[in-house]
């Protein structure tokens, strides 16, 4: 690399200055920096040529699954975005098995493209944190305490969700949400949890069902739940594909909604007002989330510096399917 | 290449015999091709490699958009199946512009993908196809008259929508579809016209609405229709994204449906059973189309002869939306 030459370093240094990496001295890796701003070096264009015949760019997305409202929203703005600045994305799905996810990214990394955008699998294995050291990184909608910003949804409409509810009158509340071992479960959980102590009440006190992403079990839980002899008296769905499967079995077990039952979901607003009374929902900007990590990978390659996780606003779209708990409950 | 070496004859030709170009003799072809499969070959793990440093081929995957339940369920599955075989996915996004889809695949083929998974823009731009002569090609969901085997769904269930509509006693019945200059928006809309016919109405006294692709004009279109003086009794949606914004506009007219509307909407009848009652729907199986054409692209990778197109068959799910037209109407 020119750019390596002109500075007598090494290539690696000036690849881990311009990725960011902490293990370069910051006063060398503001040169190398500043050096590389006043070439006009850009480093996905140049560095990192994915092949000798090709102009363009490559970097990696990589992500559990796509065929969610989540991800497929943010896998196209990406790719929009991307390509925009000349990239193009190269689409892996892991399934959510961490070996599949660490050979994905050993291939990409042979293939030298300039970033990856990752959202992790649940039990991400510890050679990937090693490959991925020294590639400009961002990880989106899950994080997996790799060294590497990320930009999440803070959630934190779920907790008011349950206030509102606590705040009608609910005192039996039921959660159903992804498992914690993911990292966007964990933090649902907390933001639910959160919301019930605000209004007062015992967030051990919530009847609670976690489940392991992309499995369907949000009808089984939920006929779980409305079957008890305590059965909640408001539903509060931490996920999307969960939140239609809850919907669907609340429909078919005849209780009326907000009647005899409160329900709050979790997705695309559009959908859920489908259903009558239009369900209220809990709702992340996707887009944005695309274009945040987009923006934010585009950065790191271009050699910015340390940055900061990024946390979205979530956002609670009232409908008609929230009110007071039916009397006796 | 050893397979080159060992049949002495160019690499160029081994390719194009693999890829089943036209351009070398039947003959010869026919023996660099038992060869490649008596030494196990297989072309797109060792011919086509993206990189010196990887041992994984790359295929491209060209869409319109990723953002619809169709593409991202296509998507998704192929990306699935590709990975098992060994071979990673290139996803582009053309947002339904032939230059940037034309620039795009001139980046796929300058970086040597063993193959290309194409739904086509609207406007195809020539240079298009002759950019593809020599590639292995699968066109899916829509075609644009390349020389490419494709999947499809036959749609033919739209037409059984309107002849049950007419069936019921519809007679004025409303068809809102994907504009015609799309492959599939023509086959759709033919579909429609059969069912009428079929049912011995005048396929020309249909009231259509055509819109251009993710365009969504869907509620003003179906707002349009539903104050005409002759509003339709029965009302059928040819497109997914299409179908949510004409239910909202249905819902939000007043109309009870089915009593005063008969509706028959195009996409995932699990989301659709979210509206009460839940909505008549035409579906197609998209991971199935998303197997089809993965198995067709890898056995044109692979050199496979001529393939011929898959039409799949599109399915109607009955809800509660469709009955007797209103007395009088």
């Amino acid at each position: 690399m020119d750019l390596a030459r002109e500075l007598g370093v090494s290539t690696a240094t000036v690849s881990r200055a311009l990725n960011g990496s902490s293990r370069v001295r910051p006063e060398l890796a503001h040169r190398i920096r500043e050096h590389a701003r006043d070439r006009g070096y850009i480093a996905n264009r140049h560095a990192r040529a994915l092949s000798s015949n090709s102009s363009r760019a490559f970097v990696g997305f990589v992500i559990p699954y796509v065929d969610t409202p989540a991800y497929s929203a943010v896998a196209a703005q990406c790719a929009r975005l991307l390509s925009a600045d000349g990239t193009q994305m190269i689409l892996t799905i892991t399934e959510n098995d961490p070996r599949r996810e660490l050979d994905q990214l050993r291939d990409l990394v042979a293939t030298r493209v300039a970033g990856v955008v990752l959202s992790p699998s649940t039990g991400i294995l510890p050679g990937t944190r090693e490959l991925l050291q020294d590639l400009p990184v961002v990880q989106f909608h899950r994080g997996c305490g790799i060294d590497a910003p990320g930009v999440f949804s803070d959630d934190a409409a779920l907790g008011d969700a349950v206030t509102r509810l606590a705040d009608l009158g609910h005192r039996r509340i039921g959660y159903i949400g992804p498992s914690r071992s993911i990292s966007n479960g964990a933090r649902r959980l907390a933001a639910v949890r959160d919301g019930a102590a605000a209004a007062g009440l015992d967030p051990d006190a919530l009847a609670v069902r976690l489940l392991e992403p992309a499995t369907d079990h949000g009808a089984g839980a939920a006929r779980e739940l409305l079957h008890r002899a305590d059965r909640p008296t408001a539903l509060v769905v931490g996920g999307g594909t969960l939140s239609l499967s809850v919907a669907r079995e609340v429909r078919s077990s005849g209780l009326r909604v907000p009647g005899d039952l409160s329900l709050v979901v979790y997705g695309d607003p559009a959908w859920f007002a489908l259903h009558d009374p239009p369900l209220t929902v809990v709702s992340v900007d996707y887009p944005e989330l695309a274009r945040r990590a987009a923006r934010l990978l585009v950065g790191r390659i271009g050699g910015d510096g340390p940055a900061d996780d990024v946390l979205l606003t979530s956002e609670l779209h009232p409908g008609g399917s929230t009110g007071p708990p039916p009397p006796g409950a």
